[in-house]
């Protein structure tokens, strides 16, 4: 089975595109945990039994734990284990590098860590990314048109008739032998999702920007989803996971997720 | 001081603009070692010491440590201690996203792991680059064109008159406030450099691509230096660390390394 085919079965199993972001920042914890050893993991443990019900994926961002050094990586291992079969877990990474290069980073989030999935920067094109695309059963999401002000910086350079980030849509769904290619779109450009969809065929999206940076669910929903209506997640981290920085953490970030998920199925 | 002023005085005092790549894959090592612990540190260190005569920067290819998990970020470390406080260490890493990320990303390399430097990608534009140039005395080494085949596929597009790599080395210069930007710029693309150089002003040239790529250390020379005659820093990686397989590995990367720089003070 393909990546892709994969992904929509479990947001259809779920019934859900929602990817939590674990963004687990250590000064964000709730206070009682903050002077607690092994902090980070008991605080991924409760959040991913708390929101695994609703959860297509989650989404490590791996800059939050290997700013920690060792027991950073300890606390993504750890992590890793709480996660069951029938969700995507992605390490968003944003790695790319020369060929020897990004071959040593796949063996890193695939083999090393067995993540499912990852997030990779398109600006070294093809070779940068063959290694990755080369494990056929495993997701490669690449930056494509990015949720932060600074996509304005290039993102929208027009060459040739088209916008930077469309070349980049266009080549990545060329390069979709495998079956296993996604994109990264923010959801603060509901207007472009929908060009994008045009031009990207059935690749899956991964859409961070809802919630911490003002995207709006229900624009992304109309104008993102494929044919099938399927073929994307939508992630948010800090929206769910900081909600609350009491001890109903958990509980809340249940609740922040079943909210959205309820959105998300008034809409297909 | 700034980091460019830093550098140029490193070149200077070393009277080279060598960079000696550790991409220290642990299926190359030479035979003798293979099965022995702590081979990596132990490559690391004899190669340190055989170069650091001529090195006016190590850099640190990331992916051949965090591939190897726990055990690699430790011999990471360990590594940083045999280089000495006048040359230059780049944390290779490619790194790049939105803000509050590369915050997390720049904590692991600036503190963390306290290198000087750090290479970083552009797409996401300038709010992905700042939290790491917030860091005033630290290096900053954004890709701009690449030294391998993919950098056809997005870096020449052209909008405006110019390249996508052009645009993104005006923009580099732009948000050199604190002159501690740089930009990475293949040996393979000889003529482009002499381009950038125009484009780019006296911002420091990271430049990979000579040795196992196939760039020609003389076009490079030619092309980007500056006027002041510095301003560069060409990282040859397998081409030194790699040379023997054999027992004399590190005497063979010193004469490889004395090479280099012979070379290169010929030509200034």
């Amino acid at each position: 089975m393909t990546f892709t085919d994969k992904l929509n079965q479990i947001i259809e199993k779920k019934n859900s595109f929602l990817c939590v972001g674990l963004d687990t920042d250590i000064v964000k914890l709730p206070d009682h945990l903050k002077s607690k050893p092994s902090n980070v993991v008991e605080f991924n443990k409760n959040i991913i039994e708390a929101t695994s019900a609703y959860a297509a994926a989650y989404k490590i961002n791996i800059a939050f734990y290997e700013s920690r050094g060792i027991e950073g990586w300890n606390d993504l291992a750890e992590t890793l284990e709480f996660i069951d079969e029938n969700t995507i877990v992605i390490a968003d990474a944003k790695r790319g590098d020369i060929g020897n290069t990004s071959l040593q980073y796949a063996k890193t989030f695939f083999e090393t860590y067995n993540f499912d999935a990852i997030t990779v920067a398109p600006y070294m094109g093809f070779d940068s990314l063959s290694p990755f695309l080369e494990y056929k059963d495993k997701g490669v999401f690449a930056l494509c048109l990015t949720s932060n002000k600074g996509s304005k910086d290039f993102q929208y350079l027009e060459s040739n008739g088209q916008l930077l980030y469309q070349h980049v849509a266009k080549k990545l769904n060329e390069w979709n032998i495998h079956e296993n290619i996604g994109l990264v779109a923010g959801a603060t450009h509901p207007e472009e999702l929908k060009d994008l969809r045009e031009r990207a065929g059935d690749i899956p999206f991964l859409i961070p920007g809802v919630g911490a940076q003002g995207g709006d669910l229900e624009a992304v929903l109309n104008n993102a989803l494929t044919q099938d209506k399927n073929g994307i997640l939508i992630n948010s981290s800090r929206g769910i996971i900081f909600a609350s920085s009491e001890k109903d953490y958990a509980e809340i970030a249940a609740q922040k997720s079943k909210e959205l998920v309820e959105q998300m199925r008034a809409k297909i």
